[in-house]
């Protein structure tokens, strides 16, 4: 019987997967009976095919706390990015410290860190207070070299080849 | 409304998060509705979360048809493979056509492909053969460049950091 140990997950880089590998880790401990939270930084709103799979699976949740898409986002649409940040920021440092949960991941918490919605101390301090049982899981591109330092497992995903670019839709079941 | 067409997803390289995020992907089709088939090239055994998720979830399965371990595999052992993946390669011809799923999952035939289990020219004919709809992923490392030619999608999962360098053991609900 290995030792159990709580590990830091990073999905860094800028190809696809980053979220959906945390999404299949999920139901990898969700099937081993781990209680699993999903903690979204930037996504939110609904019709997205892993909140009605979490909807079916008991011990799966997923709090999407984000306002969406966030790349051009100005003046008041950066403010609500910003506040939203703040409240996801604040609920992971209570979820981490609640014992609830077997795993927590992060999403996109590494891109909110990139548009200055949440600090890298502030990262590194949801590390830091994490307990040793606990698996947390940070994904989102540019995840700074002090929160890759801290991690133990990190994997880049990059894109080699994405069908926007031959003009083929987003596809129902796959993208969403 | 966005027009339905099936992918052709190609997740490759030496990092973690190949198969998983294909399990990510599994989930968020089937919190869509769609019908899911994993067929493991590889992988075989029990007792892996992925395995007992599926249990839970009507409409989502995993055929581990593989023999497990390969990378030392010699004589007889090898045989052993090989055998397996030419099941699990007459299973997928059988799949991809039935009309029976949304999304099939060849996992890990990249890397029986470089093991000479497989052949590039067989896994070209699956692409080929499989109707329009059917969003096929196709995972492990070493894709060849001709599969990745035939690829809607494709991602590179890149090892940055890995726990076993610091001698860390595998945890239940993270690597199994």
């Amino acid at each position: 019987m290995a030792e159990a140990r709580g590990l830091v997950i990073v999905n860094t880089g800028n190809g696809k997967g980053k979220t959906t590998a945390a999404m299949g880790m999920a139901l990898r401990a969700w099937g081993q009976g781990l209680k699993i939270l999903m903690l979204q930084f930037i996504k939110g709103g609904s019709g997205y095919g892993e909140l009605k799979a979490a909807e079916k699976m008991p011990g799966f949740e997923i709090m999407a706390m984000g306002e969406g898409f966030i790349r051009d986002a100005e003046g008041d649409k950066m403010a609500g990015h910003r506040q939203a940040a703040r409240e996801a920021l604040a609920r992971a440092r209570e979820e981490i410290t609640s014992g609830r949960y077997d795993m927590i991941i992060l999403d996109e918490i590494n891109y909110a860190v990139g548009f200055g919605l949440v600090s890298e101390e502030e990262v590194l301090e949801l590390i830091e207070m994490k307990p040793a049982i606990l698996h947390l899981v940070l994904t989102g591109r540019n995840a700074t070299e002090r929160v890759i330092e801290k991690a133990d497992l990190v994997t880049e995903m990059r894109e080699i080849k994405h069908p926007y670019a031959s003009g083929i839709k987003a596809q129902k079941g796959v993208e969403f």
